[in-house]
């Protein structure tokens, strides 16, 4: 028998339908809320509503927004003519934060993944080849992840962008990463995509 | 520079937080919240701000209850001369799962702690000792947690409560441990408390 009250119980059940956040988590956060101010329950409450009522996609990219067209993709002092596509919003996000890029964003929705029935119609090609046929594109960059369903991606897109430059970003030793601690697969990228110096 | 939209932002800010949520966490648990039926969102929001609007402690054990006085002490049923004394609602909770007490409880809301500033003051501690004094209490069982800080409350209040019968909770091997994974503590414990057949 559980003997928390209902609307204990409720927010219990709640939290453990979020993904990483089993029951004994979910209790326990249930149970710091009860002990927080009133107000910091109110404002995680209404920042969930907010964040559901006012957030979509950008039109252009697919990018979380405020407004139908996203931040970047209003901002005219980017370079138009450059789309990198990501997966998702985390991924463009810690792209942006590296402040190395300067063009738009194109956002998939996630990878190839047959095994979990997403084919290329769940995922927004049909959007980008359409985006890269109206505009002047002149490149391409394919951000995807390095695993086996982000590499396929990669593979995927580049067959179908035939007429236009397609580039991938590139694998290797992370900066300040300890060779002896980097994967096989990583080393091999690192060797094959040597450069000059 | 961060280029989420402010309601993802805020959201995220407010996830981190709670105990035990990251920064990465909490932008896992936004983005996801995004991906979700809008329902899922809005029933996490409102099922915390229920909790706060409709949960109080009961006035008489301290319990999480939807009422002034919790299902528990209104139920005629239990054995009202026994007080069973937990740290938490949620200590409370696992010893009622177990289905093998059926008196009373009181929620001390914590443990003595000088390091943390919790004394007897911040405890019910006086609530407890006002309880067994006006009701007629033959037992109080403590079931504060079996660390230093339970430990010293719990003579902290069998010192207190001198002219009652004052219990603590059986130390020992848990059911279906493995003896060699037993801490020296615990394996002292069971020799010393040993029972017999």
């Amino acid at each position: 028998m559980n003997l928390y009250p209902k609307p204990v119980q409720a927010l219990i059940e709640n939290f453990s339908k979020l993904p990483g956040i089993g029951r004994k988590t979910a209790e326990r956060l249930t149970l710091h809320l009860l002990h927080t101010k009133k107000n910091d329950a109110y404002t995680l409450a209404e920042s969930m509503i907010a964040l559901r009522r006012n957030i979509r996609l950008c039109s252009h990219c697919f990018a979380l927004s405020e407004n139908s067209i996203c931040r970047i993709c209003a901002d005219r002092s980017r370079n138009g003519s450059v789309i990198c596509v990501v997966e998702n919003p985390s991924d463009m996000n810690a792209i942006e934060k590296a402040n190395a890029f300067s063009g738009l964003y194109h956002v998939l929705g996630g990878a190839l993944s047959p095994i979990d029935g997403i084919g290329p119609d769940e995922l927004r090609i049909k959007e980008l080849l359409l985006r890269v046929r109206q505009k002047n594109i002149e490149e391409v960059i394919i951000a995807t992840g390095t695993n086996v369903e982000g590499e396929s991606t990669a593979s995927y897109l580049a067959d179908r962008l035939n007429n236009i430059k397609v580039t991938r970003i590139a694998s290797g030793i992370p900066i300040g990463g300890d060779l002896k601690f980097v994967d096989q697969m990583t080393m091999r990228k690192a060797i094959k995509g040597r450069y000059g110096l």
